[in-house]
């Protein structure tokens, strides 16, 4: 599943008329679909609220383990597949990754669920 | 995968705070990570969007097979969790079973992906 998603971002401006306007092709759906993907889990939604809901909509990855409540490998993996997916960026700070929320990605998937 | 789509509404008012605003609850995440699920696959997006872009936003299952190029049992499993996660509603005329989307469901979904 993890390679699936790599082939995703949505904040690709190709990616795609809104579902209701007109029938989506057949690789507009698989795009959306594979986006999809990324926000149909628990945990992932869950980090993605947290980081959104962070001060400068950024968060440290320690400061997403307890929250959650699993192990620092399965959360690493979980953020991995959000910012694969173009909804975080990730950058290094001393010992610690920080993840932040990329302006306008949610919005977007948002958008296409909608006739205008 | 079907069981779990079944405990989904997305009509339901309990669901959910935005989630950019606040983290989700764990139940919060369980039941938007459901919704999702429900639109992460290719061919049922596809489906939504065919019906979305009807006359009434309404379709028959008869138009809906040659379109997406599968079977009538693969289609209408497909319908059946669409409707189950609360996008479609279903009713028999005749021979064939139509599927009308249901108003507001991709609206409350797409409300829960922005901060407003």
């Amino acid at each position: 599943m993890a390679t699936m998603l790599e082939v995703t971002d949505v904040t690709a401006e190709t990616c795609c008329t809104p579902l209701v306007r007109e029938p989506l092709t057949a690789a507009e759906a698989d795009q959306l679909a594979t986006t999809m993907k990324a926000l149909a889990d628990p945990t992932r939604l869950r980090l993605l609220s947290i980081v959104a809901a962070s001060l400068d909509a950024e968060a440290c990855v320690c400061d997403l383990i307890e929250p959650v409540g699993l192990s620092q490998p399965t959360v690493s993996h979980h953020l991995k597949v959000l910012t694969t997916a173009g909804f975080l960026t990730r950058s290094k700070r001393g010992t610690w990754a920080y993840f932040k929320l990329v302006p306008g990605a949610l919005d977007r998937v948002s958008q296409l669920l909608v006739a205008s």
